[in-house]
This record gives C-alpha cells, structure tokens and sequence, in this order.
C-alpha cells in the first residue's frame, strides 16, 4: 500500500531492480538538465556575466536611491567575506582517507537528493508560474491602475517575474546552506582530533558563511528588484505609479521564496526524520548498536538527512522569514511614505544591511586560539556561543537606534524616530524572551524536563503524556509574550506623532513591523548558531563511523548537546517572527484587496457564519497538514525499519563487522520516499486557500455578498495563523522536550542507559523527532505561504 | 512534589495513617451537610412538598402558555415512566453474594467521592453566586432598563437564582447518572448469568431511565424558570418588560449548569482514567494479570471510575449541552418573536419534549425476549441499539415536522415551517454524518484503525507517531461537514421569508438554531446508548472480579466492546452540537453586550490588534487546559502506580490470592488526588475570560477605545471555540483509535496478545486514556461554558 503510487524520478525508483551490493559506498545520482548547464558553462564567461550583472545592479541601484546603493555595497561587501570565510574552511584538512570517504558518501547522497528534489520543486514553480500569469491576465482591472502605467500585461509580468526570482533565490540560499555543511562536516571532525575550540571555529565559521549569504540573498534580491520595477516603471515620474505602492509589487518574491522554503522544508524534514527514526528503531532499540555506528545500514542516510533536511531546509526558511518580513515592513512603510520620507519604505532593507555587519563581527568575535598562546580550561562551547550573541545584540541595538534616526526622523514628529526605536527594542527583547522561554522547556537543567525524566519511570505511556501536556502546556508563555510586544509595538507606533491628513494616528501597525524587524535584528548570527548544530551532529557522526578515539568522541558530543540547544532556540524565535510577520502581512492583504476591488475593505467579522466557517478552515488546514508531515515520517520510516532489519537478517556478518551493510539502498528508500510524501501536504497547504477563496467568492456571487471569498480567506488566514503558532510551539517544545529528557537520563539520572526508564524516554525521542523536525518547522513556513499566498492570489477571490 | 500541598477533605486526606489492612473492601467516606439535612427529612414530607412545588408549577405555567403546560406535562410523564423504569431494573436480582459485596465496595466508592466532588463543587458555586451577585449590583444600568422593571438589585437576583437553579439541576442529573449505574451494573452482571439479551435489556433500560430524567430536568428546568419569570415580572403587560427579551436571562441557569458540568466532567474523568492508566501500567504491562483481576490493589478505583467519570460526568455534560442549546435558541427565537408568533421562543422546549417521547419508544422498542418463544441465534448488540437509534430517527424526523408546523407557521411567510423542518433535518443527517466519521477512524473494521495497528509493529515510538496523525488528520471531515451544515442552515432560514422591518431577510441565525435542535432531538436516545457503555463495562468487572465461568464473561465482553463503539460516537455528536451552540451563545453575546451597552456591536474586527491577541489567547487557553488535563491523570496515574508497586512488593501473597490487595487505599489515593487536580484547570477555564475582559476593558478606556473588553473577549470566545472543537476531535478520535487498535490486536492480528505489537498498542491505549476521557470530554464543557461564562459576566467587560 505504500509503495504502489508513482515515484518521482525514475532512477530513484527502480532501486528494487539494483544489484544488492554496492562497490562503495558513494552513489551517483541523476543530475537535472538545468543544473547540467549551468555547470557547463566557462568558469571565465560566468564570471564576466556576473560583473556585468554588478555593473547594472549598481547602476539601476543609482537611479534609485542612495540608500539602496549603500543596501547593495553592504550585501557585496558582505558576500566577499563569505568568500573569505569558504576559502578558510576548504583550506582546513579533511582528516584522514577513512573519513573522506564517508563525508563523500554523505555529500553525494545529499548532493543527488537535492538535485532531484529541487528539480521537482523546479518544475512545479514552473507550473505554478504559468497559473499565476494566467490569473493576472485575465483579472479585471480599473481605469486608474491601467492610467498608473501597471496594466493587466505588465503587473502580471512583474508578479511572475518577482515569483521566479523569489523561488530562484530561495532555492540558492538552501543550496549554499547544503553545500557548506558537507564540505564543512569532515573538516570539523578533523579539527576535532586536535582541539575542541578549533573544531567551534570551523562550525561556526561555516555556518556563519551560509548565513551570510542566505541573509545577503534576501536583502540584496529584494533592493534589486525594488530598484528594478523602479526605474522600469519610470515610478514617481507624472502619469505613472507612486513609490508608496511600490513595495506591494514584491508580493510575488515572497511567495516564491515561501513555496520553495515550503517544499524544502517538507522533503528535508521527512528525509531527515524518517532516516533517524528508522535507523534508531532498529539499530539502537532492537540491535542494541549506538547511533552512527557504522553497522547500521540506514547511517549515511541519516546523516546525509542532517545536511538536506537541516542545512538546506533551514536555509530556505531564513531566506523566506526575512524576504517575507522586509516585504510585508516594506508595504507598511509605504503606506507610511504618502505623508513622511521615503526611509520608511527602504527601512527593512538597511536593518537587514547593518544585521549583516554585526552579525559578521558577532561571528568572528569566537576564535579558534587564545592570542595569549597560554592553555586555558576548556571553555563550554555554549558560553562561547552566547558570549558572541550578546555581543551582536548589543551591536544590534546601537546599529538600530542609529537606522531609526537616519531613516525615520521627520519634522513633522520629531520624536517618532525614537518611539520605533523602541519598538525594536520590544522586538529584540521579546526575542531574548522566546529563546529563554524555549531554553526553559527543553533544556534538562531545569524542572520540565526533569519532570517529563521522571514520568518515563513508569512507563512509555506517562512519557508520551506528560510530553504531549508539556508541549501544551509551553504555548502559554511565548502567547502572553507575543501578546504584550504587539500591543506594546503598536501603541509605541501609534503614539509616535505619525498621522494622516484627519489627524488620526497612523502609525500603530507599522511599530508592530518595527519590532518584528527588532526581532529579526540579528538573523545572520542566530541563523549561524542553528546551521552549526547539523554541521557538529554530522561531525560527530564521522567521527563515530570511522573509528576515531574516544577523547575525539567526546569533543564532538559535547558540540552536538550545544547544536542541539542552539536549534530549539533558533525554532522559537522563528516562531515569534512568523507570528509578527503573518500579522502584517494579513493587513498588508486587507489594504491589497481594497485597492484591487476599489471597495473598502477595513474588518473582519467572525460573526458572520461564511467567515467563521472560513475560520474553521483554516485551522483544521493546520492539523490537517501536520497530520500528513507526521505521518509521511512513520510511513517511510517503517520502509527503512523493514530494510534495516532485512538486511540484518540476510546478511548476518553485519553485526561483526564482517559484512559491509547497503547503506546506498537505504539511501535510495529515504530519497524516493520523502519526495513522494511532500506533495501531499504541500499541495495541500498551497491549493486549500485559493480553493476556499474561489469557492466562496462564486457563493458569494450568487447570494449577493460583496467580497465574500476575500473575507473567508482573510478568516482562514488568521486562524491558521493563530493555531499555526500554538501548533508549532507544541510540536517544537515536546520534541526538544523528549529529546533532552532522554539524553537527561542517558546522565545516568533514574537508572541511565539501558534502564526501563531509559527505553521510555527513547520512545518519547523517537515521537518528538517528526514534531520538532518535520512538522513544526515546517508550520512556520507554511503561516507566511499562506500570508504570502493570499496575497499573490487575491485576484482569484475578487 | 505531588502530595505536599493541601488535600480537599479531612478524612481523605488522613489516609496514610489507616490500619494497612480494611475489614472489607467497603470504605465509609464523609458526608457533607447538605446531604445529610437533605436525607433526614421525612419521606412523607419531602412527598408533599413535591406535590405542592408540582401545583405551583403547573399554575405558574397555565398563567403563561399553553404551550408551557404542554412541556411540563410531558416532563412529569417521563418522569414517571422514569419511576417506573427504576423499579423494573431494582426489581432484578443482584446476583449471588460475591458479586453484591464488589457491587456495594464500588458503589460506596462512588457516592463518596460523589459526594466529595459535588461538596466541594456547591462551595465554588456558592462562592461564584455571591461574585455574580456583586457584579450585578455594582454595574451600571440605563434608564430604560430601570423603567421596563428589570432593574439592577432584580436582575442581579433573577442572574444568581438561575445560575443556582442550573446548579443544581446539573448535579441532581450528574447523580441521578451515578445512583442508576452503581445500582445497574450488578443487576446486567446478574443477568448476563442467563443470557445476553436480558442484561443488554437492564443495561439500556438503566442507562435510558438516567436519560429521561437527564434531558427532563433540563427541560423542565428552564421551563419552570421561563414561567416563573413570566409570571413574576409580568411580562409583556404595560411598562413591563417584553417576551422576547424574556429568554437573556436564562443564561444564568446555563452558566450553572455548565460550571457544575465542568467540575463534574474535570473530576470524574482525572479520577476515572488516572485509575485505569495507574491500575493497566502495573497490572497488565508489569505483572502480566488480566484487567479487573481481582488481585490488581486498583481495580476497585478503576472500577469506580468508570461510574463517577462515565455516568457522573457524562449526565452533568450533555444536561448542559441541551440546556445551552435551549436557552440559545430561544434568545434567538426571541428576536424572531418580535415580528413573528411567540412559538419561536418555545419552540425548542417542545422539541425536546418531543425528544422524551421518541427516545422512549426508542428504549422499549429494545425488548428482552421475544415474544414467539421461539430460540433464534444471539444477535449483535450493536445491530439491536442502532435499529433502536434508526426508529427514534424516523419519529424524531416526523415529530420535528410536526413541531415546526405547529409553532413556527406565520402568515407573512407561510413556507417558513417547511424551510425550518429542513434545518431540522440538516441537523439530523448532520449528526448521523458525525456518527458515521467517528466510527470510520475508531472502529477496526475500517482502514485507519488498521493503518493504526499495522505502524504498533514496528514499535511504541511509530503507534504514537500514527496515532497522533490519524488524530490530527479526523478533524478534517467533521469541519468540512459543520461548515456545510452551517451554511446550508444558514441560507435555509435566511430564505425562509421572515423579514425584518426594513425588509432584510432575518431567519439565518435562527435557521442554524434549528439545525442545532434537529442535532439534538434524539438527544435521550443517545444519552442512553452512551450510558450503556459504563454499566456494561462495570458489569465486566464485577463478573471478572467474581470469577464467574467464562461464558458469563464472554457477554459482558461483547456488551462492554458496543459500549466502547457508542461512547465513541456520542462525544462526536457531543462535539458537533457544542461547535453549533457555541455559535449561537456567541450572537446572543453580541446581542447581550449592544443591548447593556446600549452601543451597536455587530461585528468583531481580528484585525484589530488587540483583537487578534484576544484570539490568540483563546486558543491558547484551548492548550493549556488540555495540558493540564491530562498531566493531572499523568501524575495522579504515577501515585496509583507507585502505590500498587508497593503493595506488590509488600504482600507477595497477593499474586497467590493469599493476600488481599488494599483496594479502599487506591480508591482514597485517586479520590483525594483528583478532586485537588481538577482546580487548576477548572479555574484558568473560569477565571481567564473574566481576566482578560477586564484587561481589556481597562486598557480600552485609557486607550480611547470603546468596548474593547467586550470585542477581546469575543475574539477570545470564538478562537477557543474553533481550537477547541479541533482539538476535542483529535484527542477523541485518537484516543478511540489507539484502544480499538490495541483491541483489534487482541483478535489476533499482528502477533496478538503478548507479541511487540501489542506491547507498543498498549503504550497507545495508554497515551489516548486521558486524551478521550478527560481532556477530550472536558472541552466539549469548556466550549459552552466559555459561552456561557462570557454571556453572565458581560458587565465586568464593559
């Protein structure tokens, strides 16, 4: 019953038909057309292509603005360092030939699986494209936008056009992100054998270097096609459009973004989660072998489930989280823009910029070697980690007092440039708040967990259900949090001075994006301490595999525990970021379908049965869509738990090191079967709203209620939204949870390893492992591709 | 950390320093005052004042309507037929005395902590009255008010004396349900010695008796309270106020009885499956006895549970349903009644009066014998209620014609009837839809189920991660099925013909109102198939306690497993009226909050910040009270655990029925334990909207912003609303799945008993025990409490 429906891509799928060894342990996979071409070309002409680009860049970014000049100089500036940072990575050593060998294994397994993965999600933009120009050629439009110079020809070219780029940019920043932890995995294990602080450096630095340019991409994507649209569209020039509505032609490269982030994150998460459960199921819970040990036939997909469902999956998701929160800050500003300066719109974007300078000097602040040359005690990684995040942060807050004056002064209210400084503030702070929050409730210091350890003492169903009740339990806070700095944010906004031409305040949602932007003010450097986590698990799984001593183990553990707790951080203040940025851009919706319909559209009743309805919709959409991403693990997990013990079975040598298992085969099942799992609810996520939305507009239709279809699916919207969050917090809270309550006991606590105590807690791990990696992360990029979605496709529900 | 703190009652709390060894298994618990002042009186004299109350009812009611006296006619009947149902099943022998002695041990477990529970709830509630008292005797009121005669001391008396009233009713129904069921049980045990058909007789005669007086006291109840108000405020003559306004306060009456429900459904479920989880860890999974050994320290408590948690809990819930469904229904029918005849106020009494009769002929219509004398082979059960349930459908079908026909025809719109019988029957195929899904997902015959126990093969870790899917991914279908009939039933009254004074359709509210009765109009019928399924399952007990021969045995199991299918899909039906009154209560607040406010309040903005945070903390309440649900059975499961892992290991004898387990310590231990966990729940269910209302309030008038409270709390309402219907089916459906997945086990599947499989299909029958029986059942309570608390405490938010 679980195999019997299409494969995606042939070679994959006839994997039944191969030869049941391998003759190593490196598999070849199909390479797409595309990707064949682009690395056809002369390294030379690439080169001249690009400078040519640089030039145009520049020069449209001139006729602009001078702030999208210095947006662009800081991205290139940014993206050199980079370079810097990935010669000093390659230029470390990969170890020896045993561990070259298995980090090769891992780079082709995860090499072939994006390309296949990425080529499918390649194609469906491609479709996706079309449907959209379709849409937009045959809406309806009214005589004032024909007369602003954006007709029904042209606005559909630029939402195609900023859709592709969007996707296209996503697509690099999650292939940056893979590319650099292969490289990076077996040169960290390397440096391990010599010194743990050397081994935090390359981590860092690797991770540090994607982040750069998963962070540059966005920005500088964004300034570019902002400047682009600009100047092609001759804006503020009498006749045509005007700035102000400028930013909502964006639209487009965050859904773009949000779709590829979306299916990336569905197909690394499965791949990643259904890799460890199965090899964990049977290796550590029936065979008794430890995790990564080279005996177990599922442990370079495991490991390469690292790089694709992590590095690669959390990379497009970033991108998006910013994309999605510069654009949505950006519509706000524009609004803003009709009556104060222009900064308002460019804001975002320079936040960004100076995110990507102090997060730069955040991430070289950890070094490898004391200069001193004098041995000191072994520092814990983590305080390191935290020492350069404080760091940053208070960069972060001096870099964003200073963008707010130079941007955001006005003297037709003097003070407001501070009341949205402080919105940053609330932003920064609220972030500090949610990663304590997450901290608390996974972290086996404190009492959570330790209660959640107890539980697994009488059993493996007290484990589950204090698990379930702590992830619960664990929406409270970060709700209450993020209740008090929105209210807080808008009314620092709304206070600020800012008005429109009745006098009334008007600034009150646009403090709320100020914060998000607060938030969001150290991206580069969180996302570098979440990339580090795969990178020092892989590491840790080389060394395991190629035998390498035990004090090498051990300093490879101790960076894996630190990943660990950098990941659960990072996913709560991703929450908090989608939460605040959903909450614009379902306003920046509001004023989308107001313009479009020529109707005002200012509120949303719930009273009215149609939009509660819609409501309903949506939030089922939510358990819906972690219902498939959960249950797409447990089956292709089952896949692997049936070959690993097959191959057990028929080749009994394995457990004496006598036989070499198929890890290529393992490989293979994963592949094929996380592929085929993320089109279920992925479609889902991306067909419901329209659907919803069409459906309700023909009902209203024919009932004779105006705008009808938009409303439902502004209901929808919100209440995705809101169970989105708490689902997520949940999902996210007991996985990190069961995770450490497990290694809490592996301590020794309550009997340690191989107790009955112990057995609990690992089936708790094993629950978690799709909660926290597959459909939590996976719901934060849903929310903004809904908000996203709706946006691109409001002409749909008109 | 779990027993420092302070225990609800003086003799409970005490039981550490009891003797070790009980005479016999008989404990004597404390009786609070009021049942003891209650049960000295004269029987005579509690006879007379019965007869006199009944006069003054039935003059109070002649002196309002007709239609009244119809109602309460129609009550008393049943509640003779009731009479004469009790003596029929008393009337049964008990069985030999083995089975008396564990019958008396569970009854007097159950009336103790009965007696406990609702001691401690009548202080809440007594509590509770004098709050609302002040409330409404320190709000403001506005000249209009004062001069219809409703003025502030009036309606603050009129508020508290319902609420009591509502109270009250709800606990006499919760113990009306535990008196039939501790007394049932032995008797179908007794039965099931002769044959199979007899004790399904005394198991649905029983559960239809607690039925009857369940679904008549809330009925006649809130017809008593109409009439006396009526009377006594002299409605509708000069200067009075008006009939159509009448029904707002009856809200009081459903705040009462949804507050008794909720305690009732917290208390009983913790102690019911707190046993059960604590009883089947050491029992089944650690020492490897059969359930209801009689050598198991907790299978008394177990035992006990299933009256206090399924009967008890289960008569207070759907006691409150129905009252809430009324009382909504006939607000809305109030504002009918303004233009239209005043049957639409009384139409949902009559209804439900309609309802007794059916589910009566639904309940005879299930006969011991058969009349031929003839022996034909042994029927399914199953088959035998749902023929029954098909025959009350087909009445209920004619009589809810009949009923819209007879009150609802108006001359202005003489098709209106016909439009509102097809709400009714909307309602109808609703439930039956509802019915059908709960089964698909929890029954074994069909593919989910199956999917379910097929994933316990490959381990605890993958039962849970497929259970929690199936759970996630059931909630789809029931949304898409209230939206249909939401909307459908919606459109149905809107088109009905009934105008306002400007013309503008009006029937839709009241349409859906009626879709809600249709929902309900079997409601007796399905209370006694639900209540079927505890006696059954206590009957199984005590004969498996009693050692009967297996063939006894063999039917109580057969009778216990249709109970379990029932059970199941009653808290579907439960679900769906829940979502579709909660609606309703929700325009009636909106009315309730123009009408004090003397301010329009038609719609409720989410994209208003504060708004949006409203609904964000709704839902999260949905999450935190879930949490708490279940972590209160997860740590009250840990001492039962910890209490009969000691007496195992203290009376080795016990194994060798030489030692005789200290069953009345475990009743104490799960007694004292669940009445000091359903307070944390409970109160953050009551005091939260209260909080945050006022909150809101207080910041919307420093803020300058007009009935911010009111629009937060209804924000807050109708988010936990929808989280809270979603979450009910995914606890429900998964916690069904998990059991009839270990059931199906059971029939040998998969390795049956003993194998791996069905190791891990225990940990999942385990993990869904709290989710189905007390977080599950707890927020269909919680949903129309939340109604009905927002309703009543209105004034606090304005």
């Amino acid at each position: 019953i679980m195999m019997d429906d299409d494969m995606e891509t042939g070679t994959l799928g006839a994997y039944q038909d191969r030869p049941r060894t391998f003759p190593n342990m490196r598999t070849k996979p199909y390479t797409p057309l595309i990707f064949r071409i682009l690395l056809g070309i002369n390294v030379r002409v690439l080169f001249l292509l690009l400078l040519l680009a640089l030039v145009a860049i520049f020069y449209v970014g001139a006729s602009t603005s001078p702030i999208i000049v210095f947006v662009i100089s800081v991205c290139i500036l940014s993206f050199l360092l980079a370079l810097y940072l990935t010669k000093w990575v390659l230029a470390k050593d990969e170890g020896p030939p045993e561990m070259v060998q298995i980090s090769d294994a891992i780079r082709d397994g995860a090499e072939g699986f994006f390309r296949t993965q990425y080529g499918s999600i390649s194609k469906m933009a491609m479709l996706l494209a079309v449907v959209i120009l379709c849409i937009y050629l045959f809406r309806s439009t009214t005589p004032q936008q024909e007369a602003s110079g954006l007709g029904r020809t042209t606005s559909a070219y630029i939402t195609v056009a900023a859709f592709l780029l969007g996707a296209l940019c996503s697509g690099i920043a999650g292939y940056v992100g893979m590319w650099v932890s292969v490289r990076a995995n077996v040169r960290v294990s390397s440096a391990a054998r010599r010194s743990a602080r050397e081994a935090l450096q390359v981590a860092t630095r690797a991770g540090g270097l994607s982040a750069i340019i998963v962070v540059g991409m966005a920005v500088i994507g964004i300034a570019v096609l902002y400047a682009t649209f600009y100047v092609w569209l001759g804006v503020d020039s009498p006749g045509s459009m005007k700035v102000t509505d400028l930013p909502l032609l964006l639209v487009g490269y965050g859904f773009g973004a949000s779709f590829v982030a979306l299916f990336a994150q569905l197909g690394g998460g499965i791949y990643t989660k259904a890799a460890d459960v199965g090899a964990d199921l049977v290796g550590k819970v029936e065979q008794g072998i430890p995790e990564d040990d080279p005996r177990n036939p599922a442990v370079i997909a495991d490991l390469v489930g690292d790089n694709v469902g992590d590095c690669a999956a959390r990379g497009a998701d970033l991108f998006e989280s910013i994309a999605a929160e510069i654009i949505s800050a950006m519509i706000l500003g524009g609004t803003m823009a009709q009556r104060y300066p222009s900064g308002f719109i460019l804001f975002p974007l320079v936040v960004h910029s100076f995110d990507l300078v102090v997060s730069s000097a955040g991430i070289f602040s950890i070094r490898g070697t004391r200069e001193t040359g004098v041995i000191v005690p072994v520092e814990d990684p983590m305080t390191i980690l935290q020492k350069g995040y404080s760091f940053t942060i208070v960069l972060a807050v001096v870099a964003f007092g200073l963008s707010t004056r130079w941007l955001l002064y006005t003297e037709q209210a003097p003070s407001a440039w501070f009341n949205f400084a402080l919105c940053g503030l609330v932003g920064i702070i609220t972030a500090y708040i949610f990663v304590w929050i997450a901290k608390y409730y996974t972290d086996y210091k404190h009492e959570p967990v330790r209660i959640l350890a107890l539980s697994s003492s009488t059993g493996h169903g007290t484990n589950i259900i204090a698990g379930v009740s702590l992830g619960l339990e664990s929406t409270a806070l970060p709700v209450l949090v993020i209740s008090v700095s929105i209210i807080s944010a808008f009314w620092l906004g709304h206070t600020s001075g800012l008005v429109d031409e009745t006098g009334t305040p008007t600034g009150g949602l646009f403090g709320t994006a100020v914060a998000t932007m607060g938030m969001l003010s150290t991206a580069a450097y969180i996302l570098t301490m979440d990339m580090f986590g795969p990178i020092a698990d892989n590491a840790g799984g080389i060394v395991e595999m190629s035998q390498q001593p035990e004090s090498v183990r051990e300093i490879t553990d101790v960076l894996d525990a630190v990943g660990n707790t950098t990941k659960a951080t990072t996913k709560g203040f991703a929450i908090g970021s989608a939460a605040l940025a959903s909450f614009l851009l379902f306003s920046a919706y509001m004023d989308e379908v107001s313009s479009f319909s020529q109707e005002p559209f200012k509120q949303v009743d719930i009273a009215i049965p149609e939009v509660f309805v819609g409501g309903l919709l949506g939030s089922m959409l939510i358990y819906v869509f972690s219902a498939w991403a959960c249950s797409a693990v447990g089956r292709t997990a089952q896949e692997v738990v049936n070959e690993v013990r097959r191959q057990f079975i028929e080749r009994p040598g394995i457990m004496d090191y006598k036989e070499k298992p198929d890890y290529g085969r393992c490989v293979a099942i994963v592949a094929s079967a996380s592929l085929r799992e993320m089109i279920k609810p992925g479609a889902l996520a991306i067909i419901s709203p329209i659907v919803v939305g069409f459906l309700f507009r023909v009902l209203g239709y024919y009932t004779g209620h105006p705008l009808l279809g938009a409303k439902v699916v502004a209901a929808l919207l919100m209440f995705a939204t809101v169970s989105g969050i708490l689902m997520a917090l949940f999902l996210n809270t007991a996985g990190g949870a069961w995770d450490n309550a497990k290694k809490y006991i592996e301590t020794g606590a309550l009997g340690g390893k191989g107790s009955e105590a112990h057995k609990a807690a690992v089936t708790g791990d094993t629950v978690g492992d799709p909660f926290k990696d597959t459909a939590g992360p996976s719901l934060h990029v849903l929310i903004k591709m809904l908000a996203t979605i709706t946006l691109v496709m409001a002409p749909i529900f008109l």
